[in-house]
Protein backbone atom coordinates (compact mmCIF):
# COMPACT_ATOMS: atom_id res chain seq x y z
CA UNK A 1 0.00 0.00 0.00
CA UNK A 2 1.26 3.44 -1.12
CA UNK A 3 0.17 5.18 2.06
CA UNK A 4 -2.64 6.98 3.03
CA UNK A 5 -4.63 3.24 2.53
CA UNK A 6 -8.07 3.80 3.04
CA UNK A 7 -10.63 1.15 4.49
CA UNK A 8 -11.57 -0.93 1.84
CA UNK A 9 -7.36 -1.69 1.41
CA UNK A 10 -7.26 -2.50 5.17
CA UNK A 11 -10.50 -4.18 4.75
CA UNK A 12 -9.04 -6.30 1.88
CA UNK A 13 -6.10 -7.41 4.21
CA UNK A 14 -8.27 -8.56 6.93
CA UNK A 15 -10.09 -10.60 4.52
CA UNK A 16 -7.33 -11.70 3.66
CA UNK A 17 -5.85 -12.84 6.58
CA UNK A 18 -9.57 -14.65 7.48
CA UNK A 19 -11.27 -11.76 8.59
CA UNK A 20 -13.44 -12.92 11.88
CA UNK A 21 -10.90 -15.85 12.03
CA UNK A 22 -8.08 -13.56 11.29
CA UNK A 23 -5.06 -13.21 13.85
CA UNK A 24 -3.25 -9.96 12.99
CA UNK A 25 0.08 -9.00 13.87
CA UNK A 26 0.73 -5.11 13.36
CA UNK A 27 4.89 -4.66 13.52
CA UNK A 28 5.55 -0.21 13.89
CA UNK A 29 9.08 -0.85 14.11
CA UNK A 30 9.24 1.65 11.26
CA UNK A 31 7.60 4.60 13.48
CA UNK A 32 9.04 7.09 14.98
CA UNK A 33 5.75 6.64 17.31
CA UNK A 34 5.14 2.98 17.75
CA UNK A 35 2.71 3.44 20.58
CA UNK A 36 0.54 5.84 18.46
CA UNK A 37 0.70 3.83 15.22
CA UNK A 38 0.15 0.40 16.89
CA UNK A 39 -2.73 2.16 18.67
CA UNK A 40 -4.44 3.38 15.80
CA UNK A 41 -3.97 0.04 13.45
CA UNK A 42 -5.55 -2.37 15.98
CA UNK A 43 -8.42 -0.06 16.14
CA UNK A 44 -8.90 -0.03 12.34
CA UNK A 45 -8.52 -3.95 12.32
CA UNK A 46 -10.75 -4.29 15.12
CA UNK A 47 -13.43 -2.14 13.63
CA UNK A 48 -12.88 -3.75 10.24
CA UNK A 49 -13.75 -7.19 11.56
CA UNK A 50 -10.50 -8.62 12.36
CA UNK A 51 -10.66 -11.49 14.95
CA UNK A 52 -7.54 -10.93 16.89
CA UNK A 53 -5.20 -8.30 16.71
CA UNK A 54 -2.44 -7.66 18.68
CA UNK A 55 0.95 -5.23 18.14
CA UNK A 56 4.43 -6.89 18.28
CA UNK A 57 6.74 -4.25 19.38
CA UNK A 58 10.45 -4.55 17.62
CA UNK A 59 12.83 -1.64 18.48
CA UNK A 60 15.54 -3.95 18.91
CA UNK A 61 17.65 -6.33 17.11
CA UNK A 62 17.42 -8.20 20.79
CA UNK A 63 13.74 -8.34 20.50
CA UNK A 64 13.08 -9.31 16.90
CA UNK A 65 15.70 -12.36 17.61
CA UNK A 66 14.02 -13.44 20.90
CA UNK A 67 11.79 -16.41 20.85
CA UNK A 68 9.21 -14.79 21.73
CA UNK A 69 8.90 -12.25 18.69
CA UNK A 70 8.95 -16.09 16.45
CA UNK A 71 6.35 -17.46 19.10
CA UNK A 72 3.75 -14.41 18.51
CA UNK A 73 4.46 -14.13 14.58
CA UNK A 74 3.80 -18.10 14.12
CA UNK A 75 0.41 -17.46 15.86
CA UNK A 76 -0.36 -14.94 12.75
CA UNK A 77 -2.88 -15.31 9.44
CA UNK A 78 -1.70 -11.56 8.86
CA UNK A 79 1.65 -9.25 9.77
CA UNK A 80 1.05 -5.41 8.66
CA UNK A 81 4.04 -3.52 9.00
CA UNK A 82 3.25 0.47 9.30
CA UNK A 83 4.83 3.48 7.56
CA UNK A 84 7.43 5.34 8.84
CA UNK A 85 11.50 4.69 7.60
CA UNK A 86 12.37 1.83 5.82
CA UNK A 87 15.64 2.37 7.15
CA UNK A 88 14.48 1.36 10.19
CA UNK A 89 12.98 -1.92 9.74
CA UNK A 90 15.94 -2.95 7.87
CA UNK A 91 18.15 -1.94 10.35
CA UNK A 92 16.32 -3.13 13.52
CA UNK A 93 15.11 -6.57 11.47
CA UNK A 94 17.63 -7.09 8.71
CA UNK A 95 19.31 -10.78 9.36
CA UNK A 96 17.82 -11.38 12.73
CA UNK A 97 15.14 -14.63 13.44
CA UNK A 98 12.07 -12.47 12.66
CA UNK A 99 13.58 -11.92 9.32
CA UNK A 100 14.01 -15.39 8.43
CA UNK A 101 10.73 -16.39 9.73
CA UNK A 102 8.74 -13.61 7.85
CA UNK A 103 10.33 -15.42 4.68
CA UNK A 104 9.27 -18.78 5.60
CA UNK A 105 6.07 -17.62 6.72
CA UNK A 106 5.04 -16.10 3.59
CA UNK A 107 6.64 -18.67 1.51
CA UNK A 108 4.74 -21.06 2.86
CA UNK A 109 1.74 -19.40 2.31
CA UNK A 110 1.06 -19.53 6.03
CA UNK A 111 0.63 -15.56 6.15
CA UNK A 112 -0.72 -12.30 4.48
CA UNK A 113 2.03 -10.05 4.67
CA UNK A 114 1.04 -6.60 4.32
CA UNK A 115 2.52 -3.01 4.56
CA UNK A 116 1.92 0.91 3.94
CA UNK A 117 4.46 3.39 2.72
CA UNK A 118 7.46 2.21 4.43
CA UNK A 119 5.98 -0.86 5.39
CA UNK A 120 5.71 -1.49 1.45
CA UNK A 121 9.19 0.08 0.20
CA UNK A 122 11.04 -2.87 2.36
CA UNK A 123 9.60 -5.49 0.76
CA UNK A 124 11.18 -4.28 -2.51
CA UNK A 125 14.38 -6.69 -3.82
CA UNK A 126 16.06 -2.94 -3.55
CA UNK A 127 14.66 0.04 -1.97
CA UNK A 128 14.45 4.11 -2.53
CA UNK A 129 15.55 5.03 0.93
CA UNK A 130 15.41 9.19 -0.06
CA UNK A 131 16.00 11.54 -2.84
CA UNK A 132 14.34 14.57 -4.49
CA UNK A 133 12.39 14.95 -7.69
CA UNK A 134 14.37 17.38 -9.57
CA UNK A 135 16.46 15.64 -12.28
CA UNK A 136 17.09 12.09 -13.35
CA UNK A 137 20.53 12.12 -12.15
CA UNK A 138 22.74 9.45 -10.08
CA UNK A 139 22.60 11.31 -7.43
CA UNK A 140 19.06 12.44 -7.49
CA UNK A 141 18.05 8.69 -5.63
CA UNK A 142 19.16 7.13 -2.67
CA UNK A 143 18.59 2.98 -2.42
CA UNK A 144 19.64 0.17 -0.63
CA UNK A 145 18.38 -3.29 -0.45
CA UNK A 146 15.04 -4.24 0.98
CA UNK A 147 13.80 -7.64 2.63
CA UNK A 148 13.56 -8.73 -0.56
CA UNK A 149 10.03 -10.13 -0.47
CA UNK A 150 9.82 -9.07 -3.73
CA UNK A 151 12.72 -9.67 -5.65
CA UNK A 152 13.90 -7.57 -8.79
CA UNK A 153 11.25 -5.08 -7.86
CA UNK A 154 11.54 -1.45 -7.07
CA UNK A 155 8.78 0.17 -4.62
CA UNK A 156 8.09 3.69 -4.53
CA UNK A 157 5.14 5.00 -2.12
CA UNK A 158 3.17 8.24 -2.39
CA UNK A 159 3.78 8.19 -5.43
CA UNK A 160 1.36 10.95 -7.27
CA UNK A 161 1.32 13.09 -4.59
CA UNK A 162 4.94 13.17 -3.70
CA UNK A 163 5.38 13.76 -7.90
CA UNK A 164 8.33 10.85 -7.24
CA UNK A 165 8.99 9.67 -11.25
CA UNK A 166 11.88 11.10 -11.79
CA UNK A 167 13.71 9.96 -8.04
CA UNK A 168 11.92 6.17 -9.60
CA UNK A 169 13.40 6.88 -13.07
CA UNK A 170 16.92 7.58 -11.44
CA UNK A 171 16.87 4.03 -9.59
CA UNK A 172 16.22 2.17 -12.56
CA UNK A 173 18.25 3.85 -15.15
CA UNK A 174 20.84 2.66 -13.15
CA UNK A 175 19.67 -0.89 -11.85
CA UNK A 176 17.41 -1.45 -15.23
CA UNK A 177 17.07 -4.90 -13.73
CA UNK A 178 15.07 -3.54 -11.18
CA UNK A 179 10.93 -3.09 -12.06
CA UNK A 180 10.25 0.40 -10.77
CA UNK A 181 6.71 0.38 -9.28
CA UNK A 182 5.47 3.49 -8.08
CA UNK A 183 2.19 3.22 -5.67
CA UNK A 184 -0.09 5.79 -5.50
CA UNK A 185 -1.29 6.93 -2.01
CA UNK A 186 -4.74 4.17 -1.16
CA UNK A 187 -3.07 2.58 -3.38
CA UNK A 188 -2.24 -1.20 -3.67
CA UNK A 189 -0.45 -3.97 -5.30
CA UNK A 190 -1.59 -7.64 -4.39
CA UNK A 191 1.04 -9.81 -5.13
CA UNK A 192 0.00 -13.22 -7.06
CA UNK A 193 2.42 -16.21 -8.57
CA UNK A 194 3.50 -14.50 -11.55
CA UNK A 195 2.94 -10.39 -10.71
CA UNK A 196 0.36 -8.32 -8.88
CA UNK A 197 -2.82 -7.17 -9.36
CA UNK A 198 -3.66 -3.35 -8.73
CA UNK A 199 -6.40 -2.36 -5.59
CA UNK A 200 -7.33 1.12 -4.73
CA UNK A 201 -8.51 4.45 -5.68
CA UNK A 202 -5.04 5.69 -7.44
CA UNK A 203 -2.84 4.27 -9.94
CA UNK A 204 0.40 2.13 -9.79
CA UNK A 205 3.18 3.41 -12.68
CA UNK A 206 5.07 0.87 -13.60
CA UNK A 207 8.67 1.74 -14.89
CA UNK A 208 10.39 -0.48 -17.07
CA UNK A 209 14.20 0.37 -18.05
CA UNK A 210 14.92 -3.40 -18.98
CA UNK A 211 13.47 -1.81 -22.53
CA UNK A 212 15.72 0.84 -22.76
CA UNK A 213 17.70 0.62 -26.05
CA UNK A 214 20.48 2.90 -24.51
CA UNK A 215 21.18 4.38 -20.78
CA UNK A 216 23.89 6.77 -19.81
CA UNK A 217 24.73 7.71 -16.21
CA UNK A 218 27.41 10.25 -16.18
CA UNK A 219 28.84 10.52 -12.51
CA UNK A 220 27.12 14.34 -11.98
CA UNK A 221 24.32 15.70 -14.18
CA UNK A 222 20.97 14.49 -15.94
CA UNK A 223 20.98 10.81 -17.32
CA UNK A 224 19.84 9.62 -20.54
CA UNK A 225 17.87 7.26 -20.83
CA UNK A 226 15.84 5.88 -24.26
CA UNK A 227 13.22 3.91 -25.06
CA UNK A 228 12.24 2.92 -21.16
CA UNK A 229 8.56 1.70 -21.10
CA UNK A 230 6.10 3.67 -18.64
CA UNK A 231 3.01 2.05 -17.38
CA UNK A 232 -0.01 3.38 -15.43
CA UNK A 233 -2.12 1.11 -13.86
CA UNK A 234 -5.04 1.77 -12.03
CA UNK A 235 -7.52 -0.85 -9.97
CA UNK A 236 -8.02 -4.17 -12.32
CA UNK A 237 -4.93 -3.81 -13.85
CA UNK A 238 -2.87 -6.45 -13.27
CA UNK A 239 0.52 -6.62 -14.21
CA UNK A 240 2.88 -10.36 -15.03
CA UNK A 241 6.58 -10.04 -14.32
CA UNK A 242 7.62 -12.74 -16.56
CA UNK A 243 7.81 -10.52 -19.88
CA UNK A 244 7.29 -7.25 -17.96
CA UNK A 245 3.52 -7.23 -19.32
CA UNK A 246 0.82 -5.02 -18.04
CA UNK A 247 -2.89 -6.09 -19.01
CA UNK A 248 -5.29 -2.92 -18.42
CA UNK A 249 -8.38 -5.58 -18.29
CA UNK A 250 -11.10 -6.87 -19.51
CA UNK A 251 -12.17 -5.30 -22.99
CA UNK A 252 -14.82 -2.84 -22.51
CA UNK A 253 -18.42 -3.69 -23.52
CA UNK A 254 -19.23 -3.71 -27.51
CA UNK A 255 -22.10 -1.13 -26.83
CA UNK A 256 -19.67 1.27 -25.29
CA UNK A 257 -16.99 0.72 -28.08
CA UNK A 258 -19.54 1.45 -30.82
CA UNK A 259 -21.26 4.65 -28.42
CA UNK B 1 13.06 26.97 -23.23
CA UNK B 2 12.12 25.60 -19.78
CA UNK B 3 12.40 28.60 -17.80
CA UNK B 4 14.99 30.17 -15.79
CA UNK B 5 17.56 29.85 -18.64
CA UNK B 6 20.81 30.91 -17.65
CA UNK B 7 23.39 32.90 -20.00
CA UNK B 8 24.11 29.69 -22.14
CA UNK B 9 21.07 29.22 -23.75
CA UNK B 10 20.04 32.68 -23.88
CA UNK B 11 23.52 33.74 -25.52
CA UNK B 12 22.73 30.54 -27.50
CA UNK B 13 19.89 31.94 -28.90
CA UNK B 14 21.47 35.94 -29.41
CA UNK B 15 24.31 33.61 -31.58
CA UNK B 16 21.91 31.81 -33.63
CA UNK B 17 19.93 35.81 -34.21
CA UNK B 18 23.19 36.72 -35.51
CA UNK B 19 24.99 38.14 -32.61
CA UNK B 20 26.41 41.60 -32.69
CA UNK B 21 24.80 41.61 -36.34
CA UNK B 22 21.22 40.31 -34.23
CA UNK B 23 18.45 42.46 -34.10
CA UNK B 24 16.74 41.27 -31.14
CA UNK B 25 12.34 41.67 -30.41
CA UNK B 26 11.59 40.95 -26.60
CA UNK B 27 7.23 40.31 -26.73
CA UNK B 28 5.91 40.07 -22.86
CA UNK B 29 2.97 39.39 -23.59
CA UNK B 30 2.73 36.75 -20.94
CA UNK B 31 3.98 38.28 -18.17
CA UNK B 32 1.69 40.48 -15.97
CA UNK B 33 4.22 43.20 -15.52
CA UNK B 34 5.80 43.45 -18.77
CA UNK B 35 7.70 46.40 -18.09
CA UNK B 36 10.01 44.42 -15.97
CA UNK B 37 9.96 41.19 -17.99
CA UNK B 38 11.24 43.51 -20.66
CA UNK B 39 13.74 45.19 -19.04
CA UNK B 40 15.07 41.88 -17.37
CA UNK B 41 15.51 40.52 -20.83
CA UNK B 42 16.89 43.85 -22.27
CA UNK B 43 19.77 43.84 -20.01
CA UNK B 44 20.75 40.28 -20.66
CA UNK B 45 19.91 40.18 -24.28
CA UNK B 46 22.64 43.67 -24.49
CA UNK B 47 25.24 42.04 -22.11
CA UNK B 48 25.05 38.62 -24.09
CA UNK B 49 26.42 40.74 -27.33
CA UNK B 50 23.29 41.03 -29.21
CA UNK B 51 23.70 44.03 -31.87
CA UNK B 52 19.92 45.39 -31.51
CA UNK B 53 17.50 44.45 -28.76
CA UNK B 54 14.10 45.99 -28.34
CA UNK B 55 11.06 45.61 -26.73
CA UNK B 56 7.62 45.41 -28.23
CA UNK B 57 4.88 45.78 -26.03
CA UNK B 58 1.66 43.58 -27.19
CA UNK B 59 -0.79 43.77 -24.92
CA UNK B 60 -4.05 43.71 -26.93
CA UNK B 61 -5.48 42.43 -29.97
CA UNK B 62 -6.10 45.57 -31.63
CA UNK B 63 -2.17 46.12 -31.27
CA UNK B 64 -1.24 42.71 -32.16
CA UNK B 65 -3.47 43.61 -35.03
CA UNK B 66 -1.56 46.90 -36.14
CA UNK B 67 0.62 47.46 -38.87
CA UNK B 68 3.39 48.94 -36.70
CA UNK B 69 3.85 45.62 -34.89
CA UNK B 70 4.32 43.99 -38.20
CA UNK B 71 7.13 46.73 -38.82
CA UNK B 72 9.07 46.10 -36.27
CA UNK B 73 8.49 41.68 -36.43
CA UNK B 74 9.97 42.54 -40.26
CA UNK B 75 13.36 43.84 -39.34
CA UNK B 76 14.03 41.16 -36.43
CA UNK B 77 16.62 38.35 -36.80
CA UNK B 78 15.85 37.18 -33.33
CA UNK B 79 12.13 37.24 -31.60
CA UNK B 80 11.72 36.22 -27.99
CA UNK B 81 8.91 35.18 -25.80
CA UNK B 82 9.04 35.54 -21.89
CA UNK B 83 7.15 33.44 -19.47
CA UNK B 84 3.99 34.44 -17.52
CA UNK B 85 0.69 32.94 -18.65
CA UNK B 86 0.26 31.18 -21.72
CA UNK B 87 -2.78 32.21 -22.61
CA UNK B 88 -2.28 35.59 -22.31
CA UNK B 89 -0.16 35.02 -25.67
CA UNK B 90 -2.92 32.96 -27.42
CA UNK B 91 -6.02 34.96 -26.09
CA UNK B 92 -3.85 38.35 -27.28
CA UNK B 93 -1.83 37.42 -30.47
CA UNK B 94 -3.95 34.23 -31.48
CA UNK B 95 -5.18 35.15 -35.09
CA UNK B 96 -3.89 38.54 -35.52
CA UNK B 97 -2.44 39.88 -38.17
CA UNK B 98 0.93 39.28 -35.80
CA UNK B 99 0.40 35.61 -35.43
CA UNK B 100 0.08 34.95 -39.36
CA UNK B 101 3.17 37.09 -39.31
CA UNK B 102 5.17 35.04 -37.08
CA UNK B 103 4.37 31.64 -38.30
CA UNK B 104 5.31 33.43 -41.99
CA UNK B 105 8.42 34.83 -40.85
CA UNK B 106 9.53 31.58 -39.02
CA UNK B 107 8.71 28.93 -42.16
CA UNK B 108 10.79 31.36 -44.00
CA UNK B 109 13.67 30.80 -41.63
CA UNK B 110 14.21 34.48 -41.51
CA UNK B 111 14.14 34.95 -37.77
CA UNK B 112 15.01 32.94 -34.93
CA UNK B 113 11.89 32.21 -32.87
CA UNK B 114 12.70 31.68 -28.79
CA UNK B 115 10.70 30.93 -26.07
CA UNK B 116 10.85 30.56 -22.32
CA UNK B 117 8.49 28.61 -20.20
CA UNK B 118 4.81 30.21 -20.93
CA UNK B 119 6.81 31.31 -24.51
CA UNK B 120 7.69 27.88 -24.83
CA UNK B 121 4.47 26.56 -24.21
CA UNK B 122 2.71 28.46 -26.68
CA UNK B 123 4.53 27.09 -29.39
CA UNK B 124 3.09 23.69 -28.85
CA UNK B 125 0.34 22.33 -31.43
CA UNK B 126 -1.45 21.57 -27.79
CA UNK B 127 -0.17 23.49 -24.67
CA UNK B 128 -0.81 22.47 -21.25
CA UNK B 129 -2.76 25.46 -19.34
CA UNK B 130 -3.14 24.20 -16.17
CA UNK B 131 -3.20 21.16 -14.00
CA UNK B 132 -2.26 19.62 -10.87
CA UNK B 133 0.60 16.58 -10.27
CA UNK B 134 -1.53 14.06 -8.22
CA UNK B 135 -2.93 11.06 -10.62
CA UNK B 136 -2.55 10.64 -14.08
CA UNK B 137 -6.52 11.37 -15.15
CA UNK B 138 -8.53 13.15 -17.52
CA UNK B 139 -9.12 15.81 -14.86
CA UNK B 140 -5.52 16.22 -13.74
CA UNK B 141 -4.90 18.82 -16.92
CA UNK B 142 -5.90 21.12 -18.64
CA UNK B 143 -5.30 21.81 -22.79
CA UNK B 144 -5.93 24.50 -25.10
CA UNK B 145 -4.36 24.57 -28.88
CA UNK B 146 -1.28 26.87 -29.10
CA UNK B 147 -0.03 28.58 -31.67
CA UNK B 148 1.55 25.63 -33.43
CA UNK B 149 4.91 26.29 -34.26
CA UNK B 150 5.28 22.96 -33.60
CA UNK B 151 2.72 20.65 -34.86
CA UNK B 152 2.08 17.14 -32.96
CA UNK B 153 4.33 18.16 -30.18
CA UNK B 154 3.08 19.17 -27.00
CA UNK B 155 5.43 21.32 -24.17
CA UNK B 156 5.32 21.22 -20.48
CA UNK B 157 8.10 23.48 -18.95
CA UNK B 158 9.54 23.71 -15.20
CA UNK B 159 9.28 20.04 -15.51
CA UNK B 160 11.54 18.24 -13.03
CA UNK B 161 10.87 21.18 -10.56
CA UNK B 162 7.75 21.47 -10.95
CA UNK B 163 6.56 17.60 -10.76
CA UNK B 164 5.17 17.65 -13.79
CA UNK B 165 5.35 14.49 -15.65
CA UNK B 166 1.66 13.24 -14.39
CA UNK B 167 -0.06 16.07 -15.78
CA UNK B 168 1.99 15.43 -19.02
CA UNK B 169 1.38 11.35 -18.81
CA UNK B 170 -2.72 13.07 -18.63
CA UNK B 171 -2.63 14.89 -21.22
CA UNK B 172 -0.99 12.13 -23.92
CA UNK B 173 -2.94 9.78 -22.54
CA UNK B 174 -6.38 11.72 -24.03
CA UNK B 175 -4.59 12.49 -27.34
CA UNK B 176 -1.83 10.10 -28.30
CA UNK B 177 -0.59 11.46 -31.57
CA UNK B 178 0.59 14.63 -29.35
CA UNK B 179 3.89 13.61 -28.62
CA UNK B 180 4.65 14.72 -24.71
CA UNK B 181 7.85 17.69 -23.89
CA UNK B 182 8.76 17.96 -20.91
CA UNK B 183 11.38 20.66 -20.55
CA UNK B 184 13.09 21.20 -16.50
CA UNK B 185 14.42 24.71 -16.46
CA UNK B 186 17.56 26.32 -17.76
CA UNK B 187 17.31 23.56 -20.55
CA UNK B 188 15.55 23.79 -24.34
CA UNK B 189 14.97 22.29 -27.43
CA UNK B 190 16.59 23.76 -30.71
CA UNK B 191 14.05 22.36 -33.94
CA UNK B 192 15.66 21.56 -37.13
CA UNK B 193 14.40 19.49 -39.75
CA UNK B 194 12.96 16.79 -38.19
CA UNK B 195 12.83 17.25 -34.49
CA UNK B 196 14.68 18.62 -31.82
CA UNK B 197 18.17 18.54 -30.40
CA UNK B 198 18.57 19.18 -26.21
CA UNK B 199 20.46 22.46 -25.27
CA UNK B 200 21.32 23.32 -21.19
CA UNK B 201 21.66 21.79 -17.90
CA UNK B 202 18.43 19.67 -17.13
CA UNK B 203 17.14 16.93 -19.37
CA UNK B 204 13.84 16.75 -21.89
CA UNK B 205 11.38 14.09 -21.13
CA UNK B 206 9.55 13.05 -23.92
CA UNK B 207 6.72 10.75 -23.79
CA UNK B 208 5.50 8.73 -26.35
CA UNK B 209 1.93 7.61 -25.60
CA UNK B 210 1.44 6.98 -29.50
CA UNK B 211 3.56 3.60 -28.62
CA UNK B 212 0.54 2.33 -25.93
CA UNK B 213 -0.81 -0.81 -26.63
CA UNK B 214 -3.90 -0.01 -24.41
CA UNK B 215 -5.07 3.60 -23.03
CA UNK B 216 -8.69 4.00 -21.26
CA UNK B 217 -9.64 6.95 -20.14
CA UNK B 218 -12.76 7.15 -17.77
CA UNK B 219 -14.68 10.70 -17.37
CA UNK B 220 -13.17 10.18 -13.73
CA UNK B 221 -10.26 8.75 -11.70
CA UNK B 222 -7.03 7.13 -12.93
CA UNK B 223 -6.63 6.15 -16.10
CA UNK B 224 -5.17 2.96 -17.77
CA UNK B 225 -1.96 3.63 -20.03
CA UNK B 226 -0.16 0.49 -21.16
CA UNK B 227 2.84 0.38 -23.24
CA UNK B 228 3.70 3.74 -23.46
CA UNK B 229 7.26 4.97 -23.81
CA UNK B 230 9.51 7.17 -22.05
CA UNK B 231 12.97 8.97 -22.88
CA UNK B 232 14.83 11.15 -20.43
CA UNK B 233 17.26 13.30 -22.63
CA UNK B 234 20.31 15.36 -21.33
CA UNK B 235 22.30 18.24 -23.77
CA UNK B 236 23.02 16.12 -27.05
CA UNK B 237 20.88 13.80 -27.51
CA UNK B 238 18.00 14.62 -30.08
CA UNK B 239 15.07 13.53 -31.21
CA UNK B 240 13.70 12.83 -34.48
CA UNK B 241 9.79 13.31 -35.20
CA UNK B 242 9.87 10.47 -37.51
CA UNK B 243 9.89 7.06 -36.41
CA UNK B 244 9.45 9.07 -32.67
CA UNK B 245 13.32 8.36 -32.64
CA UNK B 246 15.92 9.16 -29.86
CA UNK B 247 19.38 9.36 -30.41
CA UNK B 248 21.53 10.35 -26.99
CA UNK B 249 24.67 11.13 -28.85
CA UNK B 250 27.72 9.67 -29.97
CA UNK B 251 28.96 6.12 -28.91
CA UNK B 252 31.25 6.50 -26.04
CA UNK B 253 34.98 5.81 -26.81
CA UNK B 254 36.42 2.22 -26.94
CA UNK B 255 38.62 3.00 -23.68
CA UNK B 256 35.42 4.00 -21.32
CA UNK B 257 33.89 0.83 -22.43
CA UNK B 258 36.32 -1.27 -21.81
CA UNK B 259 36.73 0.31 -18.77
Amino acid sequence: MGGAAGDALLGRFVELAGAAAARVVVIATASGSPETAEKAYLERFHALGAGEVRALRLTSRAAANAPEAAAVLRKATGIFFTGGDQERITGVLGGTATDVLLHELVDSGRVVLGGTSAGAAMMSGTMITGGDRTGVAADSVRIGPGLEFLPCVLIDQHFAERGRLNRLLSAVAQYPHELGVGIDEDTAILTGNDGFEVLGSGAVTVVDAGAAADIRVPPAGPIALAGARIHVLPAGCTFHLTGRRPVTGPPEPERERAA
